[in-house]
């Protein structure tokens, strides 16, 4: 089971495709039953999430019944939490390979793996959906960068959840585009301004449920620049997997269903690239994560 | 004007005190007309601060009747947001004699001054109000510490707000307690989690709106544990003042009506004491900034 979310003249409409080779989605929003108020009609991931199980047992018998079904082709489709109720979790430097070309980018040589996990934020008002445009940026940045990064939307909050726990907490799974201005990050010291411009959290187009996704750690993720292959790597090369990520982020910090938390991107960045090779106007780029779907963007100087 | 937020069995309500004197609150959400659909009733001060102009002349004009007054004592308040609809921006490194004693106390002899603001963000779930526990996380961290704050709470969103129009943006401004988890700050390298913690960012009672403070760089700020002075210095200290501060970070990232944006602390942490002063079971953490107000909290060991 996977969901999307799509414009309709009424607002994001939630959509759930039954299987990943469906060509059509059923509109959730559309066919949900009104008659509950403890269950109100969600009209994206997050508003799924926040309905807990029950919820997903509502979704999985809508997508059977198959009642409002539209083409996928016709549709626009939104980031699957089109405005996150804060700011997406991040966590940094997570693949071995990664790390050390960062480390070379700087002139440091050392393959030193990180102790304990890096995390910052990007601001909500950076996300956008498949197809969108992302910004340029041409008068703050020159160094417009891509990471393409698995995401876990959190489907049951909570605080000190254990390793154990952890992928009880897990609702399911999507794809963000971790796009960073390197000249601005490493400026402002603290990440989090360089990685929050408008428009550099790329998200979606798919949540697949957990159901639908035995491991998350044997994912392929690759991603290209015009058709060029820049980041080709796998899941299993995560260095905090996600049960780690999990209880160390919920340690004292109450997480929410809802709540988007990318996972660090493998190496292949266009910074450590010799030379260093940033995010031009017009360049397509695209990520794939295996099972889950592919997320493309075009980069224009919307300025 | 002043507003503060309070509990009712309703929920969280709007009060406002026409002057910084006044010993009630009118309960604007109670007398807020309900005639117009697109000003409807503010619960808190980013509600109202989203209704712009039209909705402070309202408000001016129901503290002018006061036709629901509240003795302040009697109220049980909350958060000026309770819940922000994103995570708080912060501002690191604010103050010359702060960022003197923080390198003295990794064991750095430099005055440097950043050249560039460091932003990083506070999860919303750190939220508390006035008079509501700091957990003191005893299992995670053993060097919690406080830092009091002037926060600006934006009025009039937008991105690359320029230093000139910067004033025209803010709504006004409160007071945080930038409570930081040090050993978890350094720890995990970008400053996020160690900032993030449940009960880390109490903040209120006050908004000050800005037509009642008329230079936002000439309060004195001071913070106490247990009656003992620790933090005293004037926000005429700060190295990015307001308009700089909304400049740098609306720069390619919009900005929202009812952001909070927490401006930095001056020195004397517990950390640069020496030896280093964490905080403790049944402390006492008390903020006051000239003209805005007081903000008290305990800090319990609750787990």
């Amino acid at each position: 089971m996977r969901f999307c979310v799509f414009e309709t003249a009424a607002g994001p409409h939630l959509g759930c495709a039954p299987d990943v080779h469906d060509e059509y989605v059923v509109d959730l929003t559309s066919d949900w039953p009104r008659d509950d108020s403890r269950l109100p009609p969600p009209a994206d991931v997050a508003e799924l999430a926040i309905l807990g199980d029950a919820g997903i047992e509502v979704a999985r018998t809508l997508a059977r019944a198959g009642k409002t079904k539209l083409e996928i082709a016709h549709l626009s489709l939104l980031a699957p939490v089109p405005r996150p109720r804060r700011n997406v979790f991040c966590v940094g430097r997570n693949y071995r390979e990664h790390i050390i070309e960062g480390n070379a980018a700087r002139g440091l040589d050392t393959a030193e793996l990180p102790k304990f996990i890096q995390l910052f934020t990007k601001a909500t008002s950076a996300v956008i959906g498949p197809g969108a445009t992302i910004p340029l940026h041409a008068g703050l940045t020159r160094l417009l960068d891509y990471e393409a990064e698995l995401a876990i939307v959190i489907g049951r909050g909570g605080c000190d959840i254990s390793e154990a726990d952890a992928m009880s907490a897990v609702f399911g799974y999507t794809i963000v585009n971790d796009v960073t201005a390197r000249d601005l990050q490493r400026r402002h010291d603290q990440w989090f301004k360089g990685k929050s411009l408008d428009g550099s959290c790329p998200m979606g187009p798919w949540v697949v449920h957990k159901s639908a996704l035995a491991d998350p750690h044997a994912l392929s993720i690759r991603l290209w620049v015009n058709g060029e292959l820049r980041q080709n790597s796998n899941t299993s090369q995560m260095i905090f997997k996600v049960p780690n990520i999990i209880a160390d982020l919920s340690a004292g910090l109450t997480l929410e269903a809802g709540d988007v938390i990318a996972t660090g991107t493998p190496s292949g960045v266009g910074y450590a690239m010799k030379p260093p090779c940033a995010l031009q106007e017009g360049d397509v780029v695209a990520v794939e994560i295996e099972g889950i779907g592919r997320l493309e963007n075009v980069v224009r100087d919307v300025r």
